[in-house]
């Protein structure tokens, strides 16, 4: 009886997925092809969708078999994909029903105009026009943590949207090692500087670009008939439903960097996606398990092996190839450097390798204090620029390129940001233990043949789907529980003979 | 009270045609973007939202609303838009209610394998494997029309999917009067034939096509912000929402007619889904009447604008200046007539204008006779090759070249084709009527300027969305109930002296 009653949520749950599924396939379509004029219709769709599956997920009869099955001497015994369906399908329904739908409707309502001022006040750099918009957002995100931490840490119930069961008291000691062990490294190679880029001033003709980019995915391992790329503002991955994951990037004349790296980072996201288990599609089990793994895989491709000298050992006389007239002169040692390159920067999206980790412990101590009321949003400009001096050497002329830069405040992802900097420590983790499980790995990479780590990561942590926290998927695929030690160590091994530091 | 109701009915019928948008993007972006192993879950997303359709047509409270309102006295000297909405509203109510739901799922479940086995049979040429396919499609179409007419015509229950309030009773003397028009015309142009393609062996760079076809739909009238062209197998256009509407085309190198007049007549369909009124969106007065009247906005464009010579005289320079290769020694005049070359033949989507209806009425002459039962599937390829004979003096070789040409009878699309003949035949009306109200049409046309046709047919067509059948719209713009006169003028002007005939 009570599998009876598991295999009924399951399907309420599958429903609820392929609804969701509808979405994300809208969402795409807004970045990628929708015609302008055809926003305000499209937003009809997406709200008729979420009420979908709020409806779906919170209805009675849900909650009713949730709690059949949980109450059940069927689950004690059942097998580990089955109580982690039914543990995520509570949380995913407590989340929703705990929030009162006044809260729900305001805050939907608030997003896209604190959107759009900020949008406004970034450029006419005019923080004071943002600030009711975010004090409002911020006392929303409040209110929304209240009601679903019930007495808990409220930081972490907003966290748990975006990195299920992660506690901000086990990330910040994290962050603080991470502060820690780059500040120095980013000062010494600060005082080092850098030299003009080799190719500054040259052009790389888009059509040769969209060529170079466009066999990285099949090359990567992502099925041709299962995948795309396009091009949109800003390069994302959308998985739309099995055997369908969608990415896309920007392409710039002067500078193939943004493109290239761009497909790397998706495809990573792709393969991700592409990875889960279809025998638990619809399921959280068939599902990726949290942003921060999500960006553990991204980052792997495009850092950790996209980055690397063995990738181009293979690749460089390719791009050499195509783009002689502004790579003719420039070897391999060089090139590698100039992509590379480290310092110390204001913005957060240009940001390299090294420091970009700085950006992100910047932007969760101030949300943090934020939400838990230690910090207003009128100190944030000052407390922004006062971080920034600390962790990175550098005063934000003004609030543009300061607190005003980021999207997520003004949509209401707080606890989001953190996951930036655990993806970045993750995937290094996985490098050091993928390394060590394929002593040939660098010698594969070098001929161009991504087959044994692809392998590996789907073994380990793209299969798992959602059984276990991020933290426990990382620590069953390297032996140990995450910490900042591997990707310091990466840093300086990497970045120590580059800059002689 | 009534008034409040219509209300909440027509809020109920907005809900279901956001929902029904959905489906539209969703399968247009199968036929345009999505990778091919996205195929199943597709299926699984397109489902689901078919069920949310009916589900929301034909729920209780939806028929009791449409009860309270049609019987109350508000609805008598409610306006003209209201009486429509209520009206259509009941139509589509009552055909989703009438049909038993166990024939719509075996109808669901028949028409992906019988499309498969009539593939299958067309590759192979082999009429005998489809026989079975096609005699469960017409059985189940059968009962279903036998549900919905409730002791009215069966065919008539048919069209009525496609062409609401026709009647064949009323279509059939038309399609006699087109043939018994044309096909002595087609015997006389038969015997003068036609002279080799002027740019035979030659080459239309898809590039430069691309361009060409591009620049289309803005100068037709399509705004740029609310519309796309992309490319597909097959060429359409589906609306997604208010301000986004898409159409395709497909290139030949060899060729650029299919593309050129693919875009033409795709635009059509998409200028008349841009001209809806926004202020019914979402209910029956906000959509397009009918297949046929879409039908003859798509070919107004593409046959009697786009064939014609006022056209060319603005486009020819552009075209041949385009393609100076293909075109360098091609004067207008052999252009004009390349474009419009007439011949007999056996397959319909290659079909000019002139003999095109004859393919329409053979078929419909078969369908006819399949649904009442007097043609049984085993004798319909002697029926075919009979008609083919009469119609259009030639003997297909072979079935495949014969009735197993189209797709339609094995998705189970009876009723549909005549809509093809009755929108040429609107077209031809319409341009007649255009042409009254609007004298120096031609001179625009001829100097590129297509706003006031565009104009004349928003006021007179699009704007009257679904308020009266296609017959009436045609009426009420034309001053005259719909006949095959027109269209028989509109041929007989334009290819006597193209023929010398």
């Amino acid at each position: 009886m009570s599998e009876q009653a598991y295999q009924q949520l399951m399907a309420r749950v599958r429903d609820a997925s392929v609804v969701q599924s509808i979405s994300w396939l809208l969402s795409w379509d807004q970045e990628t092809m929708m015609p302008a004029a055809g926003a305000p219709h499209r937003g009809k769709q997406l709200a008729l969708l979420a009420g979908l599956v709020h409806e779906r997920l919170t209805a009675a009869a849900t909650a009713e078999l949730l709690q059949q099955v949980e109450t059940s001497a069927w689950l004690k015994d059942a097998p580990a994909h089955a109580r982690t369906n039914v543990a995520e399908t509570r949380r995913v329904h407590d989340r929703l029903v705990r929030l009162p739908r006044a809260l729900v409707e305001e805050t939907a309502r608030t997003i896209p105009v604190s959107q759009h001022a900020w949008a406004e006040a970034r450029r006419a750099n005019d923080f004071a026009s943002f600030k009711p918009h975010l004090e409002k957002m911020v006392a929303l995100k409040r209110d929304e943590a209240r009601a679903i931490a019930v007495g808990g840490d409220l930081y972490d119930a907003l966290m748990d949207e975006f990195e299920p069961g992660a506690r901000i008291a086990e990330v910040a000691p994290f962050l603080d090692a991470l502060v820690d062990g780059l500040v120095p490294l980013v000062r010494a190679i600060g005082a080092k500087g850098n030299p003009a880029l080799p190719w500054a001033g040259r052009r790389f003709p888009i059509e040769r670009q969209r060529v170079l980019c466009g066999a990285l995915p099949t090359e990567l391992g992502l099925r041709p008939d299962g995948s795309r790329l396009d091009v949109s503002a800003h390069p994302f991955c959308q998985r739309i439903g099995h055997g369908d994951v969608r990415i896309t990037t920007r392409f710039d004349e002067a500078d193939p960097r943004g493109a290239y790296f761009g497909v790397m980072h998706e495809a990573g996201h792709a393969l991700y996606e592409q990875g889960l288990d279809p025998a638990h599609d619809g399921t959280p089990v068939g599902e990726a398990r949290s942003i921060a793994v999500h960006e553990s895989q991204s980052r792997l491709w495009e850092n950790l092996v996209g980055r690397g000298l063995p990738w181009w050992r293979h690749h460089y006389p390719l791009v050499r190839a195509l783009f002689p007239e502004a790579l003719h002169d420039v070897e391999l040692d060089a090139f590698h450097r100039a992509i590379n390159r480290v310092a110390p920067s204001l913005i957060r999206v240009e940001a390299d390798e090294v420091t970009y980790n700085l950006h992100i412990a910047v932007r969760v101590r101030l949300e943090r204090a934020l939400i838990d009321g230690s910090l207003s949003v009128e100190a944030l400009p000052g407390a922004w620029n006062d971080e920034y001096r600390r962790a990175l050497g550098l005063t934000p002329p003004d609030d543009a390129n300061g607190c005003l830069q980021d999207v997520h405040w003004s949509c209401g992802a707080f606890g989001y940001f953190a996951t930036y900097a655990l993806g970045n420590v993750y995937a290094a983790q996985l490098m050091e233990a993928a390394r060590a499980a394929l002593p040939m790995l660098d010698e594969a990479v070098a001929r161009g043949d991504q087959a044994p780590l692809v392998a590996w990561l789907v073994d380990k942590v793209h299969r798992r789907g959602s059984i276990g926290r991020g933290a426990r998927i990382i620590e069953d695929a390297t032996g140990r529980p995450p910490d900042a030690a591997a990707f310091l160590r990466y840093i300086k091994q990497k970045y120590a003979p580059l800059y002689g530091v």
